[in-house]
């Protein structure tokens, strides 16, 4: 379990064995509850006890702008953060040639099935900044393309330096994204 | 000195006496030579050995796109990276209300004559995402404000994902500035 080494692993063990089979049996039920309610929303991907998740389930939250992430775990980072207040869509992973997924294997076609209507006006492409994230953000812009003449507006998150950095410590790619990514002034 | 704590100083110190009387007078020649060519570009603000620096002084650099910075050494970074192909104009330090620096200590008025002629299309405000940065950064907008009238493009480097990260390390508040910074793709 990432985290968790051999000595972790074993202090943990122990500290179980102490407490007694009553903790144990404990956490085995708190585990096994977890694994019975928690599942996926069947419209955003996310993690959800619901069959559809509360950001999708929450009216007052824009329907225009979709951000598009990686994982379930992306979307509580935003959320954490309570800067978003539009909707989400979980791939389910990313393109890697490297360990043989493709585009299939994402969550592809129920994102297409969203965009139908129309109602979504903007899509924010938020994987990471990785090689397999650009892989698949620029594969994704080759599906958005046709719709883009509907009116669908196709973005990516914003690269550049983060917040707190200083330009001395800034790798070049880094750099190059931050100049790419200037964004003009206007009150 | 920045690097050199007291243990390296000591070590420093023992090799220059190792090493003989020779070697210390070499390397105090050099640091005299260094102290008596190198000095700050006219118009840029930059370090150089000559009046004017080699970026200043090459015809093949964009002359429309200025990239300003807090420091000298932010130019080597930029020049390190290979990337950008425009000038610079060094303020020579940032605002720090904390620090008694203001306005005045920095090399506005250089910067404003360099703008005079409108050769000088947009200005990308370079400074590092920190408190005194972003002072800075927005006191500088409304320097600029009034030429906006005129022509000119004021621009902030972009803030955002560092390239490599994952969104899950990510402070809210570089969330905050991927997510305002994001870009509309196209092709």
């Amino acid at each position: 379990m990432p985290g968790i080494g051999p000595k972790s692993a074993q202090r943990i063990a122990l500290h179980l064995l102490k407490e007694g089979p009553q903790s144990i049996v404990r956490l085995a039920e708190m585990l096994s509850a977890v694994a019975e309610k928690v599942g996926f929303c069947q419209i955003c991907g996310s993690f959800t006890d619901k069959p559809v998740c509360s950001v999708c389930d929450d009216p007052s939250r824009a329907a225009e702008v979709l951000v598009i992430v990686a994982e379930a775990s992306n979307v509580l980072s935003f959320e954490r953060s309570g800067l978003f207040s539009g909707r989400y869509h979980v791939l389910g992973g990313l393109i890697s040639p490297l360990r043989g997924i493709g585009p299939d294997q994402l969550r592809i076609r129920e994102l297409l099935k969203r965009l139908e209507d129309g109602a979504i006006k903007e899509v924010v492409i938020a994987t990471n900044p990785t090689l397999d994230g650009e892989t698949t953000a620029a594969w994704l812009f080759r599906v958005f393309e046709p719709l883009i003449g509907a009116g669908l507006k196709v973005s990516r998150i914003g690269l550049g330096l983060p917040i707190g950095s200083d330009l001395e410590y800034a790798d070049d790619l880094t750099l190059k994204g931050a100049l790419e990514g200037r964004r003009a002034i206007a009150q």
